[in-house]
């Protein structure tokens, strides 16, 4: 595992404290409801799977915390504990997936437990369970994707789709660990990926860690990078495609297409089956969120634009189906057109999930 | 004048701190040879116009400071003074030629001045003069590009050519300022253009204070603002053309003009006479400078990179003439095929300078 973004060991919940990446590399346990619903809420962990998987584990920090003596307690501890930790991040879907997925389980539990030992040991269960799902998902990813990497090339990435967004490998990001594992020799550029920095702070930061050679570039040096030769392929993560395979993902994202196409260096998209949404045709409806001007205007300890300002904060963008070369997902690299292997693959795969 | 990068009163050099912008506004006097040097070389006054007027005016400052009481001693203090400005920023053409001119106005002087008040109304004619052809440049150039804005359009700038970077108009402002003047009704996006913040400090800074209707972005949200239908033409400066129309400028210009491309958005240069590299035949030999890599990971006050990470930080780029197009300069709006139009613009241009 490159970074271990979170871990559960003799029932103690621990994270990775990624407010303080990359000048402080430091774990923190969770140790009440109230430490991980505040680790969620402020970004201590975050990527929509690491939350999911968080706040299972969650559940039964809530257990613990009462110390109850029935199965009754237990079970509405953890009822309580998981209507709670669903407040924490209110749009984010893995975190209600998961959660939704603990509720099921205490059903089934409510009728067979004995004790509250039994109830602990149910939960505890489907918790790895979730967390071993998204650990294959990552696994399966990284390994369909790494044979697009070929020695001597150089990666692109644009924000974070890495180990830290997930409990594993990650999406874009496993691909890479999984072709260096593979002793594939490579060079990645990580998008610093303002406002935030998400790659400058986090991608560049795991990469590094796991000796994967990294290069930290401004947003705006991509094209130049790119007409040096020195990029092969393209790869970023995606918080949603749609069934015609047009992907939403970080602000950039569709710039850095628009470059990879104009100098023919393919763009790839990875991200695992649950980002595909199934109401959703194309990516034309998806509307784009306009955040807060201080985001750019005061990020970084020192305020870098004048007051009062007018700002315009898009926070992702829409890439189109053309100017994607394949979608690599934990069923293989889905390749155009987008519109039937993405139906093949989601009508195939949702039946494994 | 929009904002008033320096002036010359009553004897008195006082110059806009740009060090402060966009936090605080403040204008000081240079009272010594020491302080013009200063100010040039810690890019208190910056841009390469602005910095030649500046130390032409420097030499003055630096006569006044010794008292003298005869031609000769100005002569010597003039000399002196021109000699160690030109140390302050050791590559600034500019900054070169201005301190030339005034060296070539001594030398008149020597024969012909008979006292130190002779001296210092020759060289501060000849100082106004090199303030005036800087002013006279910006106003002819704003004037030839004004024309290419229209009612309701949307122009995106990347980094800064404005008038902080000249003694007046700037360059690619210029045309803005001129269309404003007119009365055109328009909106400016400025790129924010990482690492040093040009766009976010001075741009998005100088347009306000002149009530143009200015949006700050990041560079990588450029793309979506074309895609939105916002952008009708791109405007920027450059720091130095090939005779074939290549033109090197601020990193991420030349990824501007290719989303520019991709969204069929005309993209233009606009610069002086002077910026044309005679020597060039095309921009292919230019040099990518490559610059300290704190400037990215420790530029907003606090750090955003991981330690000891690998960077990549190319000061700037080369458009190639087949993204422009056309070239906005003093003496009309040049059009390709360019090694025609330049050829023809410098053959004529050049007797007027």
């Amino acid at each position: 595992v490159p970074v271990k973004t979170l871990d559960w060991s003799d029932g103690v919940l621990s994270i990775i404290d990624q407010t303080l990446l990359p000048i402080e590399f430091k774990h923190i346990d969770l140790k009440s409801r109230e430490d991980v619903w505040t680790a969620i809420k402020e970004l201590k962990v975050r990527g929509a799977p690491a939350i999911g998987v968080c706040a299972a584990f969650g559940v039964l920090v809530g257990v613990h915390e009462v110390n109850p003596q029935t199965s009754a307690e237990s079970i509405t501890a953890a009822c309580e504990t998981a209507d709670y930790l669903a407040t924490s991040r209110p749009t984010a879907v893995n975190l209600f997936w998961a959660l939704d997925r603990m509720r099921h389980c205490l059903s089934g539990l409510e009728d067979s437990a004995n004790s509250s030992d039994d109830v602990w040991k149910g939960l505890e269960a489907e918790a790895i369970a979730i967390w071993d799902h998204d650990r294959k998902i990552c696994r399966d990813l990284g390994k369909h994707g790494a044979a697009l990497i070929s020695d001597g090339d150089g990666v692109l990435t644009h924000c974070n789709a890495g180990g830290l967004a997930t409990s594993d490998y990650g999406t874009a990001l496993a691909v890479m660990y999984k072709a260096h594992e593979n002793g594939t020799s490579f060079q990645v550029f990580a998008d610093e990926t303002r406002p935030l920095l998400q790659g400058a702070r986090l991608t560049a930061w795991e990469l590094q860690q796991a000796k994967i050679d990294v290069t930290l570039i401004c947003d705006n040096m991509a094209a130049q990078v790119m007409r040096e030769g020195k990029i092969q392929l393209v790869v970023t993560g995606a918080d949603r495609i749609a069934l015609n395979g047009d992907a939403a993902n970080k602000i950039g994202t569709y710039g850095v297409a628009l470059l990879a196409k104009a100098h023919d260096i393919p763009f790839y998209i990875a991200a695992p089956s649950s980002t595909f949404d199934t109401e959703m045709a194309t990516g034309d409806s998806i509307p784009i969120e306009n955040r807060d001007s201080r985001e750019i205007t005061h990020g970084f300890g020192a305020q870098t634009g004048p007051d009062d300002i007018q700002v315009y904060n898009p926070a992702f963008d829409v890439t189109p189906n053309s100017l994607i070369s394949g979608i690599v997902t934990e069923g293989g690299v889905l390749m155009p057109p987008f519109t039937e292997s993405i139906h093949q693959f989601l009508s195939e795969y949702s039946l494994h999930v």
